[in-house]
């Protein structure tokens, strides 16, 4: 492993937090809340501690899919333990594991939280929260790659590890150039949210703070009801955004490129699409009769649907009192997902799509034994090794889905609870039903449960792998081989 | 399509059906039963709808994989058909659906039940209900490849289509050969399993359907309370030969031919073994506080375990009352199921086994990424279609058991009822949870929710395929194009 790459990139990280941690440090000033020196201080303490790391220059500056995978994932631990800090520092967090659960859940695009009463939070930490969804929704790394000069031929690992879906579109040649235009997209579209929002007369502060949690399809709110209090404009818009964020970020480049036959071709967003509408119109008739009119039903389904599958978890509506038809499709949408390339969670749309064709070939193949056409997608063939990936991500989802239950069951909780508790957090959702239902939250659960919580809403915002490498015992045969040769080095 | 073929298969089949609901007639007349009349009429009427499409001989007798596929399920609708008409004409059971139900049920060898008043059957519809699960464990076609002449070389596309399991295992060279020695490990258990039943004082009638019950891994029971009365001798000998069905018969053919080390070497069995020791010491722990003592928590423990993964579903005890960890343990094994070329269902020890490994591969490939070494098992590598045909079936299973839930979920009732309802279907199991488990039924549901059951149970048994074939645009087409070529040839 190139370990000096490693060190290099995680103190880049840092300091990147650092400064992303300056925004609610401004904040106070504002507000004239004394939490904002809390903030400075760890803000430095990152920036120090990224800045020494970063210090010497590494030799080597390949990275390859390895150190890719272990540099994410220690990146997105690095960023929790000192993102939590203020939160434990200033008590507003009382319990460190609380404040490290409800760091990772900003990080993670999550939006689950511990507090029981949010609007009792200063300004400064509402901000930080909320901003930790807009750090996580593109992911940092992306955002290293789209600040800093571009420093060599392998940062595409980089990118992979950190971007969700089977396979990174690349659709302009350089990779420095795609994450600045993928960076340039996602702060275009929060822009221009928070202006819908602000000019539809929602507080400039909560309409930050929405516009960064929608970015991210995180799901951190300012009120305790999250939406159920704002106006139905504020909804209509949100709802909206939240599906904008939700698609493959490629169908804004090409859109930009003037693409527009690719663009509406894509048969992620085409499939994305049919699955809203299908939903909405299902859910919306079913709940009709419990609902105040028409207008109402359709809004609080496609609030509702747009929240959960972008990943995102607002709430305008208990759905938890839903009839069963309508809880199926919410806990359906849960793992469906948002699209690949995009900022939301879950399996995403397009490996289901895959799947899906491969179902398809595989029935078709019993008539046409000697039809050997590959799977196509967007005109294309599928390679085999994406279709591999693809499997491979069901299978480890799956294991890491049940292992997570088995370790909730301790919890001793009713079976809902503790089903749709792990599928909120590792699909990053936020709120799921019963006991984790919208108007609840997770303060119930152990420390034990809370850790495995943050265990899956990280892994699930980094599609698993960048964190199951740390319980490979290949990792530490690899590390341990690195630190043999720098040994030997040094002795000779 | 080879059409003549299918309607040949098809015939013998019906006259196989047939020949064995004579056991019934027998049942009748020693108990002076009425009922008995009925069977007979039936079991006549099915032999001779087989004997007249068996009577043309087809010129091609090539059994192709379609082929394969469609004769299969259509023998097992045929079956479910003609199987549930003496329940329905003696008005044993007054609806038509919840006939075809207990039918599919009982061939499935699931064992959920629509009857709330099971001791209230005459001892023929007993002796008929527990048969079904004799000649659904093994499988009738096999049973016709071990009784009929060998007539080909491709008749392991019938073994295939009806047996359980990602590939089909050959021990001895001849399918026939294979079928019936298969066979012969069959009835030689079931007849083991009842003189031990009788031997403990069990009545005779109980263990002759008991037998039948447990070696089709099926389910249903003579009494109301399933296994709750029974002596503790009878539970833990009943405990032992459902697993002992749910291993994998290649097992067993090995100690035949005395290849104990490989009998013993199997994976698989090391796997089956292993997960059902790790159970029920975890089930036997959790349950301890609620048991009156030790070996009261033991025996309900490995009772239910073995009944759960050999998706048998007897019930020694209400399972639905036992704690989170033990519930998630029993829903996990559901899924999990039994050995492949076992008489039991769920996903199978062998495919999830093959699933682990190439989980563990590509986690081992980011830092080897020049190690393309296949995936072995037993010694062997397995084939790559091996492990494509294993994750088309993870992805067909999941899309199956969606669907299903969404069909369900209409009847509004609670998540847990909905879900494990539907697992307890495909997996082939019996009881659920909460509205479906071990002391209640499946009465309660719509006739359009039972039509769903019927064919999850159906497509479950026979591993999906070969009833989705009914669902695949290309099976008409090629219906339409073989009637097609029948029509010019006679013009001709």
């Amino acid at each position: 492993m190139n370990t000096s790459m490693i060190r290099k990139i995680l103190g880049q990280v840092l300091m990147s937090e650092g400064a992303f941690m300056l925004l609610p440090c401004l904040v106070s000033i504002i507000y004239q809340e004394h939490e904002g020196f809390v903030y400075l201080i760890v803000a430095l303490a990152a920036g120090l501690s990224g800045f020494l790391l970063n210090f010497k220059k590494p030799k080597n500056t390949n990275i390859y899919i390895k150190d890719g995978l272990v540099v994410t994932g220690l990146s997105w631990i690095a960023m929790t333990v000192f993102g939590c800090l203020p939160f434990y520092i200033t008590q507003e967090i009382p319990s460190l594991i609380d404040a490290l659960f409800e760091t990772a859940s900003g990080l993670s695009t999550t939006g689950s939280s511990i507090l029981t009463d949010i609007e009792a939070m200063s300004h400064t930490a509402l901000m930080w929260r909320s901003l930790t969804h807009f750090i996580g929704g593109m992911g940092v790394l992306v955002f290293l790659l789209a600040i800093l000069p571009s420093s060599g031929g392998s940062t595409i690992n980089l990118m992979r590890a950190e971007s969700p879906g089977p396979s990174v579109g690349k659709v302009v040649p350089k990779i420095s150039q795609t994450a600045r235009l993928l960076y340039t997209i996602y702060i275009t579209l929060t822009v221009l949210e928070f202006i819908l929002l602000a000019a539809g007369g929602m507080p400039v502060f909560d309409a930050i703070c929405s516009s960064f949690g929608t970015a991210g399809t995180g799901g951190f709110g300012v009120r305790n009801d999250s939406f159920m209090s704002y106006s139905p404009y504020v909804q209509y818009v949100t709802s909206v955004f939240m599906c904008l964020f939700a698609c493959n970020f490629n169908f804004y480049s090409f859109i930009l490129l003037k693409q527009f036959r690719k663009a509406f071709g894509m048969e992620e967003i085409i499939a994305f699409a049919c699955i809203i509408f299908a939903s909405v119109a299902t859910v919306t008739v079913n709940v009709l009769p419990q609902s105040a009119n028409f207008e109402n039903a359709f809004r609080n389904s496609f609030f509702t649907v747009s929240s959960i599958i972008s990943t995102t978890g607002f709430a305008n509506v208990d759905f938890d009192t839903w009839p069963m038809l309508s809880k199926f499709i919410i806990v359906l949408l849960m793992f469906v997902g948002a699209c690949a390339g995009s900022t939301g969670g879950g399996i995403k749309v397009s490996r289901l799509h895959i799947l899906a064709k491969t179902i398809r070939k595989s029935l078709k193949g019993y008539f046409h034994p000697n039809n050997i056409k590959k799977i196509q997608m967007d005109g294309r063939p599928i390679e085999h090794e994406v279709i591999r990936s693809v499997n491979v991500y069901l299978a480890t989802f799956l294991a890491v889905f049940t292992v997570s239950v088995f370790f909730i069951s301790f919890e001793n909780l009713d079976p809902v609870t503790t089903f749709t508790s792990v599928a909120a957090a590792i699909n990053n959702i936020g709120p799921g039903l019963a006991g984790v239902g919208p108007t609840c939250n997770f303060s119930q659960f152990s420390d034990f449960s809370k850790l495995i919580f943050i265990f899956d809403m990280l892994a699930g915002r980094l599609e698993l792998f960048p964190l199951l490498v740390f319980i490979s015992p290949d990792f530490y045969k690899a590390l341990t081989g690195s630190a043999k040769t720098r040994i030997k080095k040094l002795k000779d």
